[in-house]
């Protein structure tokens, strides 16, 4: 049986519509992935668990998404060599602030790779990014990727060019 | 011989200044304290160890200083069922606020009591507080020092209305 | 007659629906408690009286939940021995940015213990933690509902492991 | 003997430096006042007293300076008719934030004048404009401040044009 | 013809449905006024002779409000010497910081009262406290507003008290 | 065939709704312009190569909206010696705080004219003013709609007053 | 006698040290100027004056840099047809968040181009670069110090890369 | 000759002082790396090319450090398929806040992983733990450097226990 690559932690189930674009997107890529609950505060014991033992079950690259004071990428990055990429999640008062900070302001020591507020789509462009670095196969999805970004911005261009007509 | 009551745990060696501040408070009201340092990030078993052990140590309450993302609270609150007082710590370019909504925006379940950026010396006298729901005599000392906070204001302000002579 | 341990506190009645859910929280722990409303500016007599008069009524912990300019759980603090926790309610133009710095930026001499932006649940679980101190049995319901809290993140991360499926 | 028109109030003995500008500007105005400490949290029965049996003392206007989660002119405005004015001071972590959000964001009903943080000498001038309402004498001191403050502008306009000399 | 006392000055139609709770206050009081509409930026000529000409008017205080780069109160006051209580209005995108501190942070030598984000009610309480300076009778309506707000605040707490009903 | 003199950019076609207030106006004012989209981050060729090429197509300003880490404007100004002007747009967790700062903080040597969040249509007048610089006939027009919007607010002045009626 | 082409406007004669930065520029790009002061509150005469007659002294282009509340762009614009810069001054308790917010905010109408907080040099160059609109000289001279800038930094890079030298 | 792996991008030679720590914690893990200076603004086409042909060149993974609108991070991942570091850089009026937010919140699609404010220690650990996704050894000098992490912290807290001798 394959190996998963990529471990996707959810702080709490509340966070699954966010996150869940983080799947879509390694699907696309074809990036073996599992998704799990482990919140770093109601259930530490499981969060350690799970970054402890993450290397040895063959994941390369975890990503966790969570919200107001969020402590979970931080405490994975804590227990694993792994890379560890951070999704703070929007909700509660201040909108995602909280996350933020307590995701990226991480001490010297213990890095966790930030994305923005909700970017649980970058996360996994990240993880793919990373993983790329030894897999030439993935790198090239990753530049058609990119290729068709470009092209669809450029489309885009030439219709509104069209439309708007300018004066 | 006599267990601590009061455990004080730094995040780093450098919150020493601000953080003593709270032992010089536990010592004037006679509080036994014990003072460690365990990073969430950079010895979270040390941590989870700690907060993990504190009850049956005799510790009745935790003080734990962290400065940016400052996890450490919040990771003791998720090991330890005793009350966890958070003190956010300035410092990084932020000014603290980092650590203040690292502390403070806890999620439903698991509760840190957090003091003001820098407040050593509230977190020991709210953990003094605390003690004295059991401890009558902590009480009577409390209400003396409170006592005290009010007289030498009024002082200050006699003094003052002397100096300042009005018009 | 049984003494009421924790007072809740709530600058207005609009209040409620958020402060209801620290007083749910008592109920499950079985910790008796009053309810009132007394604003630190509409009826400071009421708010001075209530905090000078409630030691001495039973009342162990005081809880105050209030928005914007939030002084009540402060001039609670000023009044009265009682440890008080402090409830910084949403609501206003600023998100209770405004009330969290009002309660937790307390000068040295008087701590509010600040929970999070509308977090009355954790105000209450923090009631709970503070008599646990002397009263063991509650200690054990509150260790029963943490390891409840764990279970349950568990379940959801079993359930969400199956579903997601991976790859 | 001729009754102070305006108090001075500060949350503690630390405030002076800044809010003594107050003073001096009412003292340029022949203004009548007193100053005094009164910490809303220290020495909160100090602080209502003060504000309860300001009116029958004759005093008109109540200044009130205070830093970090300055409640102390909210509270005098709770427990007084007259208008008290605000001022945030700098100090403590958050520069200042803490205690305009503290003073400005008072809850319908309770009224604080706020000025700009550190601003002192404004608190003084808008005493003064207030007293103008029933004092012509001071309505034309003010309207000649007003009047010096532009033709200093002026001054230093012409200075800098033929200082800095274009071209 | 009696002269009106305040002047309400909007800086766009569209503040209206805040602005007009200080038009029913005033009303409430018994306090005559007018309200006008006055750009700073869309009509700053309109906006300077309104200020330039409130005193001889009649006017007494101003109320102003305006939200974003919210310049009305600032201006009406540097062409007046009668007081200014400014509103900033919420609105836009920052959520009416941009006017709070717009309006707020003025510089030495013109001040402006600033109340609450969207505190129209208290802007004209406290024009209300301003003119009871010379006005006894306005001074005695207050004191009753404020015994009456105290009192409908003991009603709701006994209220509360009774439903919640304690443990 | 005509020119066109302004080039309006968009960062995505999402950013349409608030950036054709912009088109709008320069229709209003007969002024020539263009629209198209071109991602600093998705399509950076296409931006770059827009910013070199727009001199000398004619183009005279580039008015550029973006959201989040909105590069784009600044991009723009990297590649050109044409005034930039930059729209931050709202949209994503912060509201257009992160746009604003990301559009407006230009280092040394590369400047962006910023206007207002989502403020498209202040874009378009500041580009009429600048093209103003070289055309009296643009000029005059703008000096009618400045005319225009002083007698709108004047009449909405007017309106109010006798609705409102005063006391 | 040549006109001046841009009006360099301080709020205060504490502005010089940042500002004339501005004026430094505008003489290296050989652009004629003046500078004065005219705040928008102590001398709001003087300041609408400035503005109205900015257009027909021959300016082209206002510069106007402010601290705090800065309204004097926002005032300036209000007078002219001129294109205003506005550059918001460090300074004061919030750093410059206070001017940056009134002076970018502007309402729909009257636009303030604005730069980064204390960004007088940019402020210049946008200035050329909207005089070069019809200055092609001046184009090339922009050109040219584009050039220079892109060249600097070749050189720098290649010294670091030298230095650095890598592993 | 052996390729450089990292390469580290500055946005200004001022950003020296910081990121060279980068540098001293690649060569203690023994990464090569190579150094240089390219901005978004004053050398854009540096910037591209830099990016474009870093992984022809071998760069395995790019560290880019800017302050204020840093937008070299971003248009680095616009141009490359390599994983960007992006490090905000504190200076400037807003202390990092603003060029954390101009990397953070970078739009779907292109993600760059952040780091603290002057973060540049950890975005060097982010990039060995990138590059040990494909280099075992390298895996295992991180681990026994998170290993002297932990036990540096625990000799500290021994330290302190014992000094600090409790009460």
């Amino acid at each position: 049986m394959e190996k998963n690559r990529v471990g996707i932690v959810l702080g709490s189930d509340s966070d699954l519509p966010v996150m869940e674009e983080a799947a879509r997107i390694l699907q696309d890529f074809g990036v073996s992935y599992e998704m799990t609950i482990a919140s770093a505060h109601r259930s530490p014991d499981l969060a350690a668990e799970y970054a402890r033992s993450a290397e040895e079950r063959g994941i390369e690259v975890i990503i966790a998404g969570a919200g107001m004071a969020a402590h979970l990428p931080g405490v994975l990055a804590a227990y694993s060599c792994l890379p560890v990429i951070g999704v703070p999640l929007k909700g509660g008062a201040l909108n995602g602030l909280d996350s933020l900070y307590s995701i990226v302001q991480m001490p010297p020591g213990v890095p966790v790779a930030t994305v923005a507020i909700d970017g649980a789509r970058n996360a996994a462009l990240l993880a793919v990014q990373m993983l790329s670095i030894k897999d030439p196969e993935l790198r090239e999805k990753f530049r058609a990727y990119k290729k068709e970004l470009a092209e669809k911005t450029a489309k885009k261009a030439e219709k509104l060019k069209t439309e708007s007509g300018g004066r």
